[in-house]
């Protein structure tokens, strides 16, 4: 059977009422042919070969980019990327746009690096084009992000949400991807300040966005990030079908490993994060919290109008 | 001596005058160690396979790639890119971010493709990742651009240049270069209905920014751009040290080449294209025409204020 | 019910006899989780956009490469390429090792040109690594080769193989896939003067050395191949379980397509090509013949014989 | 004036008298337009960011890939790589076929890793086409190796060369590069047992063959290679025209690093290890020797005899 989450944590009130039918809803989640899924795995605690968790066990990442065992999903050959904490403050990182399982310097990187604190992610590019500006995981500062989900819609909310940006994080944004804008408007929110309320700020954004633009509101978001210090993850989603989340102790003296699917077959050790949780895992072991999308209004239209440009295309600036 | 443009087309009068001059301040342009030029070439005539420009000549575009023969410039090794007209309304693309000289997919299309109207680029990247999505020319419905030169203080440019573009231009943009966002906004401008005054105002449009920013206005730009029925190139720069421009016949029956760079030593088969110029190659032969960037002011200061956004990052939106 | 390929050539007796078990045994295969499929499909006849067979039906080469719909085989995604054949007399040829699903330039390329005989290929490695150099089609002068199955114990195989070359095929060799060699081999038997021959004697010439060197016999082979005049192809395994082949009319006029999977459902559409047949499409339509790998002897032990090599590694030379 | 060699270990007697002749010949070769040298650094002591040698000063390799200052060289953009060693026995290596000066995984790895002895490389391809498997440093078990220099008629002596190898060593080629095959070489020969004796013998063996099948003897040899625990360099030439080699203490506490050219412009600190050397960096601190090819003859014609294969491509194999 399933390990329980409060073997090693607490579980509040409100998932362990309902537990059974959050995994019972993860079982029918992951029988859908939902082709497109990123993964990714995190760890915090000891210093770990980066290995252990992207090539070694028998469904690490890496095996898992190739070929999905458990959910009939197709295979993520779209990018790779790696980010590890060591001796500097800002993460240091790894991506490349080659499948993962065929990526010499991925393995060779991951046999040498030992990491008490790294992310983990292979892709399957919902949006965005193969590049390795679109690889997670994304970093900014100290800050590394990865993210495995959607926004519905994205077309249409992509401009407002780049015009939120404050310039330093508007010139940051390289890539295309809603996973991107996502970390960038949570930096915004104050995500150095108030991790997890940046995050539920960011997301609350983007549903009053597409409410406002009309648009029906479709955030899926199940996301790993840290600061080098703590490892921070969320489980959410507007229509409660948020991608799953597991968690599991791993490594020597008391670390922790958050992926996106269990990597192994021993259901024992992997205990599932309920839809509407964030988790962090710090000095103090691992703390897990609900979590939802903060529903604050738009602070007024203007923030989102639309920039005054020449109508109909050629008009004369005069 | 190089040959006079009047023997194949019509040179306005002002240009005649200060022949000599330009050429000298050319000599001297290349003579500085200007480290970070792209190279193009450009064909319209009868078909013509692209390795006529692209592979085969002694001083051909991949072989200026890879050791700059005439300028003490260094190499460009960045990436390159073609684009071709063939049957279909829009042109064929082809490009990559390995040094053009090691790309053997180049060297076999080039071969095999001929082409009536194409357009080749060699980058050095001035600014933007090595990445394809950068990688001249860019290609936009039936058009196809490419650029040598830069943008000064582009960092400051580029937020209120995208804010300028209509959703469906703003939602092409992949890259992040000034050159793509140069073809962006010409489109924007009408570069469908009037090519050479929409890049104008285009021009202009980003002179006026400047100026109004605050900014040393720096605008140097040789491109080359095309709709599939004729061939237009533009030699401009604020200060007058635009990027060098030359033609010659090229291929059976009055085929014409333009490029960057005279692409073998034949002093007399190259004409340099003044500074502040418009070339036109069409069905009646070469046109050449006096340019400049539009001067009209911009319309007025709201089309670039500033998006209101939370200030001080992370405010509530209340 | 599937198409009898009488309907557009003739079926030796041979092959007619056993069509239902092969048919099943087919079935079987394909249900096999065979992950490392290679697929390709070729194409002669009045010219046709490469796209038709590449990325245009919903069945196409690329959408197969993503999502294998029929075996439930996993995707090919360590790369891809095509050739075509055009004015030149060697072919042209695109590869690169992105998945085929992400790459911008095939969809281009593939929109933009029309050939009359062209092959295309999608790889799944069994050997070899990531790498253009491994990706088919393989092309020597004007010959092109592509190829989907396997050499069992290839490890052990390889260098007297290579031993064989003579010595320009041997320096033509730049990868390191049993495909390459094969075709290496091929060309060293003779390709030239005696297509199916050649590959007979090649695919003999491995089975005998297998045996030679005490190693069970495996191979497996159904490969496509050109001069840019005819259009081969070979279904052959020393097991009888080679991957599939398929037939269908394709294009205006009288034009075939050959392919490792039907491209749609339409099983009215695609003949399979039995176990044991070569097929060759070429000015009168398609023939048929029965196919297997020579028999004959190796000529002489000698000639596989180890190179006299300094013994226990680090012997004087003296 | 140039820092005498002495000054931190003990130069043979023999290079002492030359030195003055020596040096006015490098200064000769260096302005000899040879356009096609890779540039290597190396170094050894205590651990070290590799973003020191790699991407931080001045004259950095990554600077020197993009514009070579002292020679008139072009530009290194064939690929680079790294190899390093941490706790792991073998050592870590990232490599890539993009400019050095262009790829942001290279910069950051360069800025987390510190490594007591690492080895980096950036290559301007000689022979061998762009690909990872082509770029140094090449790794076998836990020795790694990196080389500048050519051998002359490569193409007549890669066949009897790769002959010469064990079928391990022969199984480990991947590429198609002189370097690689003269470091497997070096293994066969003993690179484990007698690290210098080792490369002078592959070194020797190369030149003899060469002699026997009636080529010009050419061979020129500057490269690093380590088992982890020394650093080992060596500079020859069988026209005593090798590429240049300097040294230099670095680091905390006595590290040396070893380079192809000096990375910055400091003449005092860079000395100039004669041709004809060979370099030893271990606990001791730095030892030069002289260093020649084996003389010794091939053991016998019969190891590099012809393979017996099918006369004609094609004759039947009775």
């Amino acid at each position: 059977m399933r390990k329980v989450l409060t073997h090693f944590y607490h579980v509040p009130l409100e998932h362990r009422r309902d537990d059974g039918r959050r995994i019972a809803s993860y079982q029918k989640i992951r029988n859908r042919s939902d082709r497109r899924m990123c993964r990714w795995a995190a760890y915090r605690g000891e210093p770990l070969y980066l290995e252990e968790l992207v090539t070694s066990p028998a469904h690490s990442l890496i095996e898992q980019s190739h070929c999905a065992t458990r959910a009939k999903t197709a295979t993520n050959g779209d990018g790779f990327g790696i980010a590890w904490y060591g001796d500097r403050p800002e993460p240091g990182r790894y991506r490349d746009i080659l499948p993962a399982w065929s990526d010499c310097n991925l393995r060779s990187i991951a046999r040498q690096i030992r990491s008490r604190l790294f992310l983990a992610h292979v892709r399957a590019a919902t949006g965005g084009g193969t590049r390795r500006d679109n690889c997670h995981p994304f970093v900014h500062g100290r800050w590394a992000f990865m993210h495995n989900g959607q926004i519905g819609h994205f077309e249409h909310l992509r401009r407002p949400m780049e015009n939120m940006l404050a310039d330093d994080l508007y010139a940051a944004r390289t890539g295309t991807t809603d996973s991107e804008l996502l970390f960038l408007l949570a930096l915004q929110f104050g995500l150095e300040r108030d991790p997890l309320g940046a995050v539920a700020e960011a997301l609350g954004f983007v549903e009053r966005l597409a409410e406002q633009l009309g648009l029906k509101v479709l955030v899926r978001f199940t996301a790993a990030f840290s600061n080098g210090q703590d490892l921070f993850a969320v489980r959410y989603a507007s229509d409660r079908k948020a991608p799953t989340l597991f968690a599991a102790p791993m490594g020597p003296q008391g670390g922790y490993c958050l992926v996106s699917e269990p990597l192994n077959d021993d259901d024992n050790a992997w205990a599932e994060i309920p839809d509407g949780s964030a988790v962090i895992v710090g000095e103090n072991g691992v703390d897990v919290r609900l979590f939802s999308a903060a529903d604050a209004p738009l602070r007024e239209p203007a923030s989102v109008a639309p920039v005054a440009r020449p109508a109909d295309k050629g008009v004369q600036l005069a």
